[in-house]
């Protein structure tokens, strides 16, 4: 197994993480996404979606997509579940997983990839260019203010995001709230929840 | 359990065939989105994200998100598995829907809510009004051309997205193909392994 990554991105992040508080040890090797080794031929080659992370299994199958590579890692070694040991655990898990992807990470993506000149042309990712929408960029930008605002209301029912237990959801909220900061959106004081709640997540061993 | 559903609408429908090709039968509540019917008072107390589909368990747990939904169900209902049984079927089953939610539905999405006078002020789902972008719907129409195309080139490969067997993966596309039609984006005739592998599909009980 051989697990495309890249240490200074999000995305595969939240792969490290889930590895790190699963004790997973698995072979890695560093894309360099700051000089677009993703869209080079031999990184195509291996992943025609020139993105990270990318899980190549011992039979040669490549699995991209944060939650896939997870779901995968999930089932191949089961202890200390993540992602939900009953239905309900599971369902709920996915769903704000999903939500925080949704009204998150990719609305922090939207405003990075809309408006800095380093994504000229790159506004999505994958192998095709797509160009810069500005207006996205301020779109993103309210949306994600308001998305901490959920986080925060959700954190005072919980201790967690997905209820009483650590999950994959706390995984993709962590990044969320630390990748916002490239874009200089950070809790607010009033959110006190979503603060108490990061600054323990945040002293875990896999937040590094 | 009670499911909210709109019996027009593709979110919803991927859960319905979901639940035809397992033969799931609990009961149903439409929710009329051509009213606005998720934006009452009303259905917020219920869904505060003001979507469908919305699961509601027998202890009040509400699930949505069509992935988390379908994960609940999965789980309660095991016979005929649709999200894979084997970690590799897990993985890849999860990262096709992934890959066609973001490229493949997402993109009509984006067509539609940012061009249709229907969606004015509601370029996102979601409890909060989003001002439309014209650049987004055009950019979305490329996308969806461009990712039939990819959906050709990986069913060249196998009968079904996710491999041999008819996964939660085809139900996703399935609902992307049908719903791109709303947009007049259709298969081409050069496409013969999406042609062949919708009509199949197309065919199928749940399909209905």
């Amino acid at each position: 197994m051989l697990l495309y990554d890249c240490s200074t991105a999000p995305s595969p992040r939240r792969v490290r993480i889930f590895m790190a508080e699963k004790s997973i040890d698995i072979p890695v090797k560093q894309v360099d996404l700051r000089n677009k080794e993703q869209l080079s031929d031999e990184y195509r080659a291996i992943n025609p979606q020139c993105d990270v992370p990318f899980l190549v299994l011992d039979d040669g199958t490549g699995i991209g997509e944060v939650e896939a590579v997870c779901r995968y890692l999930e089932d191949a070694f089961p202890e200390t579940p993540l992602m939900g040991t009953t239905a309900k655990e599971k369902g709920f898990i996915s769903m704000w997983n999903h939500r925080i992807e949704m009204g998150g990470l990719m609305a922090i993506a939207e405003v990075l990839r809309n408006s800095s000149p380093a994504f000229k042309d790159r506004a999505l990712p994958g192998p095709d260019n797509r160009t810069q929408i500005p207006e996205l960029a301020e779109r993103g930008r309210q949306r994600i203010v308001d998305f901490f605002q959920t986080l925060d209301t959700q954190l005072e029912k919980t201790p967690y995001i997905a209820g009483e237990k650590y999950s994959f959801a706390d995984i993709t909220a962590q990044v969320t709230v630390d990748f916002a900061a490239w874009i200089k959106v950070v809790i607010q004081d009033s959110q006190t929840h979503l603060k108490k709640w990061h600054d323990e997540i945040s002293a875990r061993p896999s937040a590094k």
